[in-house]
């Protein structure tokens, strides 16, 4: 499957070895494709995935991964073609926050980024999944001391289910995926945002998850 | 150790079978004494516990936990001779959440509950736990199918050790409490309200808890 990531940062760079592990061809797409494939991640990825603007990666990919930062994905993709979206599958990994004096803000309480992504291109399945956990997790989900969670949250049962199985493809193993529901459920997982900020500040590390026991 | 419980209802009953199970004292505050009494919860209890007004738990306990509902409990603590509070560790297990159409709302997004506590009765040492599972996971903390994780967040240091002291006579195991840190670190566990909501929706049940695994 051909998977564009819109974004050259460490979640995209990140996701895109895993996808490209997985066998499955990725291309990124950045505001400035020239200067991007001089980023230290892109870097790590070896020349093996192509750098083009995010409308051309929008266009070519036939499975699309919001991997911009939270805070301005809702504008970035109203400024995108609206047709290379249409009927595809896009995958929201980001976290839309902004940091004040006393820590970290959501800029959508009582709501969440997806849904704002869902109400600004509504011809596109967005999927939530992947924001609860930093880069070193998502680049090794089995690499903790058990097994941990991953969630899927969006309104097609299909796009979730192509979703899961893409995170099977990436290392999540076949219990570790929780399906939320419908779009309005990844509010858990963002507002989870403010516990992971705590959790990581009071571990001294950004290398842990969840587990859901039961 | 005689521990004031405000509330009668099932967090408040439970907190206050483990804590008698540990040997502590307990007395429950209610608003009508009288009619509480005759709770399902309450009775529970066997009459080992006496149940005197709000003002009369909250002078008598050397430890007072809150476990109204979150939504009226700043007003509850309010309507209190701050007295009874002055120097004590006042601990706080409340989530205030309204219900919308659209699912639950945090009352203080982007901010707590236990924040807000802690600014209308500044005299006490407020302390935030056990709002991040159900009374069925209060009940029988090493119930499930592996360990799972409770957090304390509070600015004084002394009180988040007696806490987590109380947290361990209550059953939870040595390794399965997180210091989070100063009050405003409650805002993590209260957020993830949110997630719990809906993987109890998705779970089917309410006798799940998160851990955190490194």
């Amino acid at each position: 499957m051909l998977v564009a990531i819109l974004g050259t940062g460490s979640v995209a760079c990140t996701i895109a070895l895993r996808l490209l592990g997985a066998g499955h061809e990725v291309v990124l797409g950045a505001r400035n494709p020239a200067t991007a494939t001089d980023r230290d991640w892109v870097r790590e990825l070896g020349g093996k995935v192509e750098v083009v603007s995010l409308s051309a990666a929008a266009s070519a990919g036939e499975v699309v991964v919001n991997a911009t930062p939270g805070s301005t994905t809702v504008e970035m993709l109203i400024d995108l073609d609206a047709a290379a979206l249409t009927g595809k599958v896009l995958i929201d990994t980001a976290n839309a926050v902004v940091f004040g004096e006393s820590g970290p803000l959501l800029m959508y309480p009582n709501g969440s980024l997806a849904e704002r992504i869902q109400q600004a291109v509504p011809r596109a399945k967005v999927v939530k999944t992947l924001n609860t956990m930093n880069t070193a997790v998502q680049a090794d989900p089995t690499g903790m001391a058990g097994p941990t969670s991953a969630f899927v949250s969006g309104d097609d049962p299909e796009a979730r289910s192509l979703v899961t199985s893409l995170l099977h493809d990436m290392g999540w193993p076949p219990d570790s995926v929780i399906d939320l529901g419908g779009i309005a459920s990844a509010r858990g997982p963002e507002h989870y945002f403010m516990l992971f900020f705590g959790l990581a500040r009071a571990l001294g590390t950004r290398r842990f998850n969840i587990a859901v026991v039961r």
